[in-house]
C-alpha cells in the first residue's frame, strides 16, 4: 500500500483524489491546504485535512507527496521545498524552465535522500516520451505536436481579464487538414496558424460593446494574432450548460525514413482524447508514485524525469505478469 | 561508436544493416551467415560476412550482436547461445512462449556477464509498451489492438501451400467500423470476426481450379474460416508490380473512465503506419542496441525486454539535451 499525501486540492488535486480511489495499490492518507483546513471538504473516507504548516508532522506517514500547484509560482517553490522531506512528485509544465527546475529539485531531493519525479502529465509527460521514442526509432524524420480540441486555461482567462468580459472559454482546436498531411507522412512545414485555431465562447456584460471586445481578443499579441480565431457570444446559461467541461488531448507524430536510400516512410502517432484534463493528468501522476516507490527502494535519490523510468515500473503487475500478458 | 554484428542476412538483417547507416553513433563490423560468406553481399563498405562458424573469433569486436533469426526455430536457440559471448538482441514475437525464453536467455546471459534484449520491435515492442503506460494510466478500461493494413508472411505462406497456387500475397485488415467505435470510447465487445478482414492476392496456376483454391483459402482452420475473406486471383506480373513491398502497421488503444462516478472518457491511441515492417523493426532494434550498451556499461546483466529500459536509453542525446529539448 503506498500512502499518498496531496498538497493543494484544486481540480487537479481533486483528480489525484479520484485516481487514487481506482488504485487498489493506493491510500490516501490527507490533502495538505494553504486554505483554513475546516473550509476544505474532501471525498475520501478516513483521510485528513490539514494545514500545510502541519505538513512535517507527516514526514513518516506519508510514502509520495503529490504537489497539485501552479507551475507559474507555486511549484518553483513547492517542489524544491518538499523534496527535502517527502518523495514528491510534480506536473511542471513551463518547458523551457525544466532545466533550472530540474536542478533545485535535484539539489532538494538528494539532500533529503527522497526521490523526486517532476514534469509528469501528457505534455510533459505521455508527449515527451512519445517524442523521445519515436525520434530513437526513426532518426531521420520530422515532429509534430497538436493540441485539442481542449480548454486552454490561460486563454480563457487572458480573455477574462477584458473589460465587459463576464466569463470565457477558449478552445484550441487542432487544423485537420495539417493533421490529415502530416498523417500520410507529407512532412509539411507548417505556420503558427496552420496548426491550430482558436475558438472562445465569450458571456460579455449587458451593454458591452461587443465588437471591441471581439476586436481585442482576435488582434492580443502571443494568445491569439498569430491564430485564425472565432469569438462566438453566448448567454451565461449557456456557457454553464455547454461549455463546463474541461476536455483536452492532440497528439504527437512523427513521420520518418528508412532503407539505404531512404525509400520506406513511416509514421507513429500517439494521440489522446480526454474528457477531463486534470483528471487524466491526475492518472499519470498516480502511476508515477507507484514508480516514485520502487525507485526510492532501490537506492534512487534525486530528481528524475518520465524519460527516466522504465515502462514496467508504473505498472501493478509483476515484471513476471507483464512479460506473460503484457509484452 | 556502438560496433554491431548482425546473424543472419534476410529482410530483417538487411534492415538493421539500413538502421546503422542513418545512426552516427553505430557502427556494423560484420554479418555473420550460415551461407557460404562468399555468396552473401552486403550494402556496407569495409564491412565483412563471416561464417557463423567462426562467430568467436569476434567476441572483442563486437559490442552488440542483432540475433535477426526467425521465432519459431531460430531464435529459441540462437539468443541461448550467443548470449553466453555476446550482448544480444532479438526480435522474438512468439507471444505465448516469452516466460521461457526469457528464463533460457537470462541464465546464458548471466552466465557470460552479459545484457541481452528479447522480444525487440513493435508488437512485441512498442505496442507492449503502450499497452502498459495505457494500462498502468486507465485502470478501469478496456484494451484494443488492431494490426494492418499490412502484409502478413504466416498467411500468405499458408496460401503458397495450396495445390495450385504459383504465389500470394496475404493482408490483414483492421474493420473501419470497429476501430472507430472503440476510439469512441464505446468499448465495443469485438469477434475476430468484427476487429480484421483477411484480403488475399492469388497467383494461380494455368489450368488451376480458382473455385476450389478459393474455398480452401476461405475454409482454412486458424488461418482465414474465423474471418471475412476475400480473394482475388491476379497475374504474376501484377503481383510483382502491386505487391511487392512488405508494408504493416496498427494501432494499440486503451480507452478507459476517471472520476470519483467514473464520469469522465478518455482514449489513448497509438498507432503505426510502415512501408516497411521489417526496417521498421529494424530501426527500433538499433534504438534498443544503443540502450543495451549503456544498460551493460552500468553493470546490468541478464535478460531484459523494453518494458525494463527507461526511454531515455534509447536517445543518442544526454539525459540534459534531452530534458531541455524533449521533454
Amino acid at each position: 500500500m503506498t500512502k499518498i499525501g496531496i498538497l493543494g486540492y484544486g481540480n487537479l488535486g481533486r483528480g489525484v483524489e479520484c485516481a487514487i480511489k481506482q488504485n487498489d495499490d493506493m491510500e490516501l492518507v490527507c490533502v495538505f491546504t494553504r486554505r483554513d483546513p475546516a473550509g476544505v471538504k474532501i471525498l475520501t473516507d478516513g483521510a485528513k485535512v490539514v494545514s500545510v504548516n502541519d505538513i512535517q508532522n507527516y514526514r513518516d506517514a506519508i510514502d509520495v507527496l503529490i504537489i497539485c500547484g501552479g507551475s507559474a509560482t507555486d511549484l518553483p517553490k513547492q517542489t524544491p521545498e518538499y523534496a527535502k522531506y517527502f518523495n514528491v512528485i510534480d506536473s511542471f509544465d513551463t518547458h523551457a524552465k525544466i532545466p533550472e527546475h530540474f536542478a533545485n529539485v535535484d539539489r532538494s531531493a538528494k539532500e533529503g535522500g527522497n526521490i523526486a519525479l517532476i514534469s509528469v502529465g501528457w505534455d510533459p509527460g505521455m508527449f515527451s516520451l512519445n517524442r523521445v521514442y519515436a525520434n530513437a526509432i526513426l532518426s531521420d524524420g520530422a515532429d509534430y505536436t497538436f493540441w485539442g480540441r481542449g480548454v486552454s486555461q490561460g486563454h480563457s482567462d487572458a480573455i477574462r481579464r477584458i473589460e465587459g468580459v463576464v466569463d470565457a472559454r477558449q478552445y484550441t482546436c487542432p487544423v485537420e487538414s495539417a493533421v490529415e498531411s502530416v498523417r500520410r507522412g507529407e512532412q509539411p512545414e507548417l505556420s503558427t496558424r496552420q496548426k491550430h485555431t482558436r475558438e472562445c465562447y465569450v458571456v460579455a456584460a449587458e451593454g458591452a460593446d461587443k465588437a471591441k471586445i471581439e476586436k481585442e481578443i482576435k488582434e492580443m499579441p502571443n494568445y491569439f494574432a498569430d491564430y485564425d480565431t472565432t469569438v462566438n457570444f453566448i448567454s451565461k446559461e449557456e456557457l454553464e450548460r455547454d461549455h463546463k467541461g474541461i476536455p483536452h488531448g492532440g497528439m504527437v507524430i512523427r513521420s520518418g525514413r528508412t532503407g539505404w536510400n531512404l525509400e520506406n516512410r513511416h509514421v507513429i502517432e500517439y494521440s489522446l482524447k480526454l474528457d477531463s484534463n486534470p483528471e487524466f493528468t491526475s492518472s499519470v501522476l498516480i502511476a508515477y508514485a507507484r514508480a516514485a516507490m520502487r525507485m526510492h527502494a532501490e537506492g534512487q535519490r534525486g530528481c528524475r524525469t518520465v524519460l527516466d523510468v522504465p515502462p514496467a515500473y508504473l505498472s501493478p503487475m509483476s515484471d513476471e505478469e507483464l512479460r506473460a500478458h503484457m509484452l
